[in-house]
């Protein structure tokens, strides 16, 4: 049983809390938010509610988090930190400033980043030989995959350490061998991302489309088969040929009309009502449930 | 009940010869290769069986299929002609030309092409109108997606009388405003093949890490909630916040020593025991039934 400490209880930061302390482990959450730290408990009600916990064991979870309402009341409980604030450099650099200054030399400390450079992130700190990248999927307590990453300065001990801790709770952790922007996942992620944003601009088909080629043909395939193994399955040959006829095609763009087009009309996505797609009443929870649904028989079957 | 002919009995002729019988239709296959045609049967059903087919109705489902042994005699026996043969400009242009003279103008004809321009295809055919870019995914007989799209010259009730066909058989169809190099399906594959052989050449990580990432993050989640889906879920400004972070680290390679440094060895995947991972004995049918199962456990579910 390991006392973590987690900075900022929003949607990465509550999950992680769950993830942690269905495990076993001790969490104290820290936000500088009140609001947030209010509703943390309904949110892990409802998180383990998704997990199909037997609601006698909801109970037993929640208790083993607490909210600290400052950093200074968080330090002393904990082994390990995990900073899980929002993805902007100046705030991820004056929370792990404020953190050093309170905690000893020796204790870890686990970012969330995988966007921004985590050698960047580490750049100011006192003791950045102690910063892992550690960055978890949504929603933590579902999703098995953990990406460890050390930055330039990192000791491989803090790196290790921190996949045997994730190993032993169960998640699949995969360790980088240097931190890159965006990691393994999130770079595979928007490589994707930006060509369907390419075909759009080409006006080749609209973002249902984009969707419904994803979700009947690779999103069946991909949970089984990865793309390296099916590289090699259909022949290194073929993949070499299909690449040398469709790279000079594919998108290299740094700027993305299709969504600019969208935001500047206000149209912001889920939250709007309508971004890409229209969220008409209820889709939002239908989603959410589908996602959930999806990933669960993924996981439930050989 | 549509009579097609298929030219072209390999690993795509076979497998769509099979999704056809199995929604009723009958079928003529030609191959210029005697062997490819005298396998035809046996690896229909060896299809069969791995759609989980009752033994007696693989013969009612075999029996619609016949191979034709010349282009002379497949000609008179078909409504729509399937051209499937390799992915080669010129070898497609010369079926097609061989084809062309001794079918009727009306006779539509489907070009399994994805990767190869349909409308370069189509250049040197006397009636371009009636070529269909209709791209079946493999297994055609398990992955529902059949993307169809028009070349330049393609008279669009042709198209629509493709999309009614497939829609009839319960396929799903996506239909492309115009056909481009690797159609959707493709293009977001090999923007996220192309960035992982880019993490590769930069040392990040092994390609086994990669299929890691696939398996037990994205990959769980992509047959339930498709990339445009997901970028309103988590909104169009964090997205944009994303690419803007990563888009210049992302690969525009049209380059990919990744797969050069194992070909110029010998290692060309699974056909050769090894290649981006090793092919041990075995591992080539624990991968087929691996993907078979994936793709079919995310079908049967909700």
């Amino acid at each position: 049983m390991t006392r973590f400490g987690i900075i900022g209880g929003g949607l990465m930061g509550h999950g992680i809390a769950v993830a942690l302390a269905q495990a076993g482990h001790r969490v104290v959450v820290y936000d500088a938010d009140p609001a947030t730290l209010a509703s943390l408990d309904e949110r892990m009600v409802r998180a383990l509610e998704r997990c199909d916990l037997p609601p006698g064991d909801v109970g037993l979870v929640t208790a083993r988090v607490t909210a600290a309402e400052t950093l200074a009341e968080l330090v002393p409980l904990v082994d390990t930190v995990i900073e899980a604030v929002p993805e902007r450099l100046d705030i991820k650099q004056q929370v792990l400033e404020a953190l050093e200054a309170k905690i000893p030399a020796v204790l870890p400390v686990w970012s969330n980043t995988s966007v921004l450079s985590l050698t960047e992130v580490a750049k100011g700190m006192r003791h950045p030989q102690r910063l892992v990248g550690v960055h978890w999927w949504n929603p933590p307590y579902l999703v098995p995959l953990v990406e460890v990453a050390p930055g330039a300065e990192t000791d491989h001990r803090f790196v290790q350490e921190a996949c045997d801790a994730l190993n032993g709770m169960g998640k699949t952790t995969v360790r980088l061998h240097r931190d890159v922007p965006g990691f393994i996942g999130n770079r595979l992620q928007f490589a994707l991302v930006r060509e369907a944003l390419h075909l759009l601009e080409q006006e080749v088909c609209d973002p249902a489309t984009i969707d419904t080629v994803m979700r009947s043909s690779l999103g069946l395939r991909w949970a089984a088969v990865g793309p390296m193994e099916n590289a090699d399955f259909i022949g290194l040959d073929l993949t070499r040929n299909i690449l040398d006829a469709l790279a000079p095609h594919l998108s290299a763009a740094v700027t993305f009309p299709a969504l600019d087009k969208p935001l500047s009309a206000g149209r912001r996505g889920r939250a709007s009502g309508a971004g890409l797609l229209t969220w008409p009443a209820g889709r939002n929870e239908e989603v959410a449930q589908r996602l959930d649904n999806g990933i669960r028989r993924n996981l439930a079957l050989p």
